[in-house]
């Protein structure tokens, strides 16, 4: 048995556990869930164009730091394997191109720039092989094994993260950070989920995370059909909940760390970060150690500011502003370290002073 | 003239700075627009049914607890002048349930229960009167002099309110606290209003308020119309937009200030206090003395919950969560007084210790 086919049926094993998938490989395509149609379609899209995928990040049907990670690297691993060129340098020169193209789609995840350059590398160390077929199976290869290595991340993260969740507790988690948004599984998400696998009774309350109501849509959809007993409420009474008492914890994920704690993650996330801070409340991140910038600092942090159409409307739906109404919609903002209790990997839990645990965590 | 005719004249007068009005008298019946259906359309209502003018408030047609003070006080004049009785004592009955329904529409807003106490009391004082018709006049003239003295509370703590702002600043505003809101003209957003009539060079974020968007829907209605710049935001950007420094000062209202100093007011409100605490961005209250409320303490406060239909879809017109999706709601929240900068109302500005200044104000 090849490489490739070895790594093909891992996957499938891992497909066991993790049974909701946003993006994967099919056969020269990529296919995923277009998860702008959530709750109200399932819809699968598959495409063998790498301007359409890049347009599908762009437009959120394809979302979440890891997932736009994993469809970055089968996206380039598709370019290669579709090529019709005769030498290896050729097939490197179209992966390149594409790897531009998809740069240039989300600026504040991560994964996305970790992923691209991983698969460049790869591809780029061998360039010496002559056999075009084998150079795209071990490229492809290897963009299959970041969806493995995330989706085990995940598994393995939770096993880690799910211990700080006590019986009777109620968990707050913002936008989507389950297996929607990952190579399957989830983070945040995917931490209470095994927690309420292995027995506990926990309640959560969802925030619908406007703009684009991850939470209400998304969050919600997993949680239904996990069976986990949830709530949702509008990001505004965050605070009101908190000071009455309902939640005990808070669980979210990240778009971004930096190595001294900094954390780039959904609009919002700030907001309920000094929240919880003033209240007392536990405030977890959990992500997976591809999502810790190891280069960046405070001052290259690049917030991504989106149309405004994302808050004059609802999804495009339903206006709500009068004509001519203009907004401003940074997708993203930055948590300090102070206010968060810890960050949850797959490699273990960071606690201040952030400086040192996370560069343990990476070194 | 008697006394009715100057009373009406009067309210001309006063319609000439106040040109938007939420809510109004309209020969034997009253006539106000339906705000829900802002910005999509300018619909006008007349109705002479109390169940009707309860269902508005309810219903949130009339919203804004100056502007609901307003409709409950000429919704019992209403009552009383389209009266068949043929004596005094069997209209004030009439007036009574009147009360009884308009009561149960709202629990939060004081001005509601206020005005409702204060229609009563003047109906009481005058039963020995025999000429139904006179009865019925001074009990119209009442209400109408509750709607004038909104209007001009207004325009009063505008000019108290509007020195504060300085030019050039970025305000930030809640909910809708504008013409719609009150008998005319506005509290917060009035102050706001007054500041840029008279040339100072501002700025205004609004936050679009969900559920029901208030501040996307009618806010951003009234700032346009006046021609005051203006972004809208998502609710969650707000601690965001802090952070960056584009926010200077916030200017929201209150539904319901008790004598040390806490106010509610829509959800959203606490959270953007504790924001702008850390921020050091002054954060002040606008509302007449007639929100004050002076004999609940904090554990009367008795916050609406509303229906779960409000997260779950937007307006009604776009489900949003997966069917079966429950939802926890609070219309409103409550701020502490560490947190409040200034309460400014028509009497003045009350400061911290709010114990004696709010007192101050209203004995």
């Amino acid at each position: 048995m090849g490489q490739l086919e070895l790594t093909f049926k891992k996957l499938e094993e891992l497909y066991k556990i993790a049974d909701v998938r946003p993006v994967e490989w099919s056969d020269g395509k990529i296919k995923w869930i277009n998860v702008k149609m959530l709750p109200w379609k399932e819809e699968f899209v598959e495409s063998n164009s790498i301007e359409r995928l890049a347009k599908a990040i762009k437009d959120l049907e394809i979302r979440g730091a890891p997932a736009i990670g994993v469809a970055a690297a089968l996206g380039l691993a598709m370019v290669a394997y579709n090529s019709k060129a005769s030498t290896t340098k050729e097939i490197f020169k179209e992966l390149k191109e594409a790897s531009q193209i998809l740069s240039k789609t989300r600026p504040t995840a991560y994964n996305l720039f970790w992923a691209l350059e991983r698969i460049v590398r790869k591809a780029e160390d061998n360039l010496s092989i002559n056999d075009t077929q084998e150079f795209k199976e071990i490229v492809l290869n290897e963009a299959l094994k970041i969806q493995i290595e995330d989706i085990e991340a995940n598994i393995k993260m939770e096993e880690i993260g799910e211990k700080i969740i006590k019986d009777n507790e109620t968990i707050l988690t913002h936008c989507n950070t389950g297996a929607l948004a990952t190579a399957g599984y989830g983070t945040a998400l995917g931490v209470i989920r095994t927690a309420w696998r292995k027995g506990k009774k926990i309640n959560v309350i969802a925030t619908e995370t406007r703009p684009l109501l991850q939470g209400a849509r998304l969050t919600a959809w997993e949680l239904k059909k996990e069976g986990i007993p949830y709530k949702l409420t509008i990001d505004s009474a965050v605070g009101y909940l908190m000071m009455k008492g309902y939640i005990n914890r808070v669980i979210l994920g990240a778009d971004r760390i930096l190595t001294n704690g900094y954390v780039a993650n959904k609009i919002g996330t700030y907001t309920i970060a000094v929240l919880a801070k003033r209240h007392g409340i536990p405030f977890h991140v959990v992500a997976p150690t591809t999502t810790i910038d190891p280069k960046s600092s405070l001052e290259d942090f690049r917030i991504e500011l989106r149309s405004e159409e994302e808050v004059t409307t609802i999804m495009g739906k339903l206006r709500i502003a009068p004509e001519g109404t203009s907004a401003i919609n940074p997708a993203f903002d930055i948590t300090p370290p102070e206010l968060i209790t810890s960050i949850i990997t797959e490699k273990g839990i960071a606690t201040p002073p952030y400086e040192k645990s996370i560069l343990d965590l990476i070194l």
